[in-house]
């Protein structure tokens, strides 16, 4: 017997409408938005123990999650925080996973937008209650503290992945689906057609993950494609697995339950130099590409992947040009904050910070380059003086190359700031360490010109806030930027960077000074990148992140 | 003084307010609607005089336009018909006009997407006024009859020029220019953020245009790049310059009243082999392109201009299925109109006729393979028999090459009906020529399998319609197609091509037996092209070919 909800597709399409049309209201308002709580109180009872066991359970053994055409078993992680792992997953085969990928898309397309967009949403709803398990994953992989992880790797990730099924859905839905077409034609009775529009997927969908933010930065281009009728192949980083494992395997038991093909979404882990990746990025099977990561593989994909639509998020050189403040004190804390989270490892962390040489007036008063760049270096110190504290804002070094970084740093100007080791109470085997601040001359733009991945701010010694903002332009426009935020009481000045903002193309902050911070975007409500410089291709999200995933086909018959 | 309508760009928001909400409920509703009547009968009284002697004041003459950094003048069209033109362009300087797009942008970009929307707007009224100067533009440069120039160059183009302001407009407008985001902090107030989004344009972007359809094809892109904030540089084929000569010089005048820089659109006219196309197309300021013409070019566009988004319109191997049908002198007389139109110069053209070689089911009665390709050829010649009448439908030859490709389409299989050539009453210099219907087998696949633009169509003999629908999906799968077409009574055959269509990517007609063809599409309610297939990476018009055209800057302020 079959009734209308016997389809579970059917029944998840009306549970999930409500939660779709408050999505959908909110990237239409960009007013505060938010489906999956932040705060780890409002976890069920027990979920934080549950989540905490859940993940141990995962140590050590091979990971739980069926691949198309396995062929041996790769184990590739190492926590920042010296935990063993030791977690092994199945190695997809590459050809029996786009075959599988391929054969799985027909019924995912004739579904329809509205039960793929529920499946997703239901898909977002399991890994929330996953949280936790997800959460202690994105610890032991990115380095985050496990506040971080919770809120960047769960809430954060999945409004994320909300929105881009908001966006892929509105996108889908933006015309009828069938339409009655009555041209008139004088005395004569009028031409008649009746057509229908159906949305067809591109092909399959590649996301390559990264090792600081693996679900955060995954998921909406994840979803994005799933939603409009792609298969997904996610290649997480080879040092970044067991988040997206996690994401995949609950994926697919949504797909399997809704009476999908599981092959939808394949984890395609592998082993660091096999370059699956770039294998994958150049097969005709692939049609869709989302990457974060390093410039240099973003440009190579942009260049290479060419049968793909490539969405790329690539490395900037984020800036904050300091002109003034009434405010010194909140200026200088929200800095520090910025510069000290997650040890500068967020692709948004500012890093130039250009300051008049002559120095600024804060509250009234003249505080002179050094002063400022000093009272900074306090500000730091201040937030970060007491390990356990600094340890839940620092989080661990993701990796060596880093640490070289900051060091490398320290020889490039003068060290207002140096960068100091701190013991990790719980974990004795994790790198943590506190932000450098190195003074040099706006001259020196080979120090500062270039993005140096990891806690290093450059403060830069400027002719005025005037050539500020044009090596603001100058920088961001040949490199690119992910943030930018100002200082200044003068609103000349902030219409001036507005200006430049728009010119080079990225999102501007202003005069921040309290709980918001320029490394946070707010799904729902704030452009991730923008697309318009060289630091990503494309914003998370909007319209054209989605519009290209899909195709309209028509058919029209005589009425 | 200043009043709220003392702005020209505030007055023409007003007045095109209504055009623009009418088009916008279209692009959704995708039921009949035109805003521009294709009726010649509904010009104004005189309008025809008038547009014929406005047309004929340019022959023999340098045009009245202004470039940026003149450089010389240009003259290379001839019409098909014999007609001396002799018109002379000025040539812009590369450097100066792309200088000039970039300086006219920020003003633009300033002005807001309601304002731009009205202006483009605006320019459509003008070029709608000017139907019938731009219809004999079109006619003797295109070689398009003058009924068909009237109707594909007028209004039908610029009834696709609002459609893509409509989706641009929407794309624009698609979440609030200014949010204030609250977000609730428990019991401490919420973190407020003013936010501005500002759509910013891509940089310069540029149409290249073709012989056959100068405005039609060129005014989807040119309208959609301007509304989103573009400046244009449009480049005719050099064959083909007066219609955008005098569309560019339209808009130039409306950009001007309405207080605009008219370098914001710029006609960039070349002597055949300059290459301008290639040289502007790889110019670091050049973000879009829109292109149709040989794939040859279009395919070297995708590939070589990396920093550009690229549209293209390339070639295709447009295709009939033909199984069955309960209208045989219907199905018989529309093929052969679709053949005829436009002597096949059409990209929505249909090629391959592919029909079972033991027949086919027509009003119940088996017809022979034989049988339907002569009944077919018959009623092209019953359909052209009248030489006045021919000459109306079939317009003229557009160039050498399409006479090349019809006498090599002899020697590709039988002939069952050969081309002839007409003599056109009025111009006796015109190349007039009939289509020809060539007999191929199947397994015939070099001689069919590939574009042979012109008035050739193979009649291919399959072993059934599943094998039919077969070689469909491995010919446009292969080379792609804009339109497919079949012919069947049997709903489960409907199907099988309709599933197919949608493998394929491309748009499918259903048993066409009247005043439809397969070779038209109607704006706001057909895709044009879909971008799944070799033949177009895009569709005229949808999201994906907006969303591209723009970002979106946000800056936020503590609220």
């Amino acid at each position: 017997m079959t009734t209308a909800t016997a389809n579970p597709a059917q029944e998840l399409i009306e549970r999930h409408r409500p939660t779709l049309e408050r999505a959908l209201e909110a990237i239409r308002t960009r007013e505060f938005f938010s489906q999956y709580p932040e705060s780890i109180k409002a976890q069920p009872e027990g979920a934080v123990e549950a989540g905490r066991q859940a993940f141990e359970s995962y140590l050590g053994k091979p990971f739980p999650i069926e691949v198309p055409g396995a062929d041996g078993t790769v184990s590739t992680e190492t926590s920042p925080y010296g935990l063993p792992l030791d977690i092994s997953y199945p190695r997809a085969g590459v050809d029996a996973a786009l075959t599988a990928a391929r054969d799985a898309m027909r019924a995912w397309r004739d579904a329809g937008a509205e039960a793929r967009a529920a499946v997703c949403v239901e898909i977002i709803d399991r890994l929330h209650a996953r949280t936790v398990e997800i959460a202690y994953a994105c610890m032991h992989t990115s380095g985050q503290a496990f506040g971080m992880a919770f809120q960047a790797g769960g809430p954060h990730a999945q409004d994320r992945a909300l929105e881009a099924v908001a966006y892929a859905y509105a996108e889908m839905s933006r015309h009828a689906p069938t339409a009655r077409w009555e041209k008139p034609q004088g005395k004569r009775g009028p031409l008649v057609m009746e057509k229908t529009f159906t949305v067809v997927p591109r092909g399959v969908a590649l996301v390559i993950g990264c090792n600081t933010f693996p679900t955060w930065n995954s998921y909406p281009g994840l979803f994005a494609s799933l939603a409009t009728g792609n298969a997904v192949l996610v290649k997480p980083h080879p040092k970044a697995v067991l988040p997206l494992a996690i994401s995949v395997a609950a994926a697919r038991d949504v797909l399997a339950e809704a009476g999908f093909d599981p092959n939808l979404i394949t984890l395609v882990a592998e082993q660091p130099g096999e370059k699956i990746a770039a294998e994958l990025a150049l097969r005709p099977e692939v049609k869709i590409i989302d990457f974060t990561g390093s410039s240099a593989f973003g440009e190579w994909l942009e260049e290479n992947a060419r049968q793909a639509q490539v969405y790329t998020e690539k490395a900037g050189v984020n800036t904050i040009v300091i002109d003034s403040t009434d405010d010194y004190t909140g200026m200088l804390n929200n800095v520090a904050f910025s510069l000290s989270l997650y040890t500068g490892q967020m692709c948004t962390a500012p890093q130039d910070l250009l300051i008049p040489r002559d120095g600024i007036t804060a509250d009234g008063e003249r505080k002179s380059f050094d002063e400022m760049t000093r009272d900074l270096a306090g500000a730091v110190d201040a937030l970060l003086g007491d390990e356990k504290r600094a340890v839940e804002i620092l989080g661990a070094v993701v990796s060596d190359a880093v640490v070289g970084r900051i060091d490398r740093a320290a020889t490039l100007g003068d060290v207002v700031l140096p960068s100091r080791s701190v013991d990790h109470p719980a974990f004795p085997g994790a790198t943590v360490r506190t932000p450098t601040i190195v003074a040099v001359d706006a001259a020196d733009q080979q120090a500062y010109g270039e993005e140096c991945f990891g806690p290093v701010a450059f403060a830069v010694a400027t002719d005025s806030t005037e050539q500020s903002i044009d090596l603001f332009r100058a920088v961001v426009g040949e490199k690119g930027a992910l943030t930018a935020s100002i200082y200044s009481t003068d609103e000349r000045v902030l219409n001036a960077m507005e200006d430049a903002a728009q010119e080079v193309g990225v999102a501007l902050s202003c005069n921040l000074t309290g709980g918001v911070y320029v490394n946070q975007s707010a799904a729902f409500s704030d452009f991730h990148g923008t697309g318009a410089n060289a630091a990503a291709n494309a914003a998370l999200t909007d319209g054209a992140y989605v519009a290209g995933r899909f195709r309209v086909v028509q058919s029209r018959r005589h009425g």
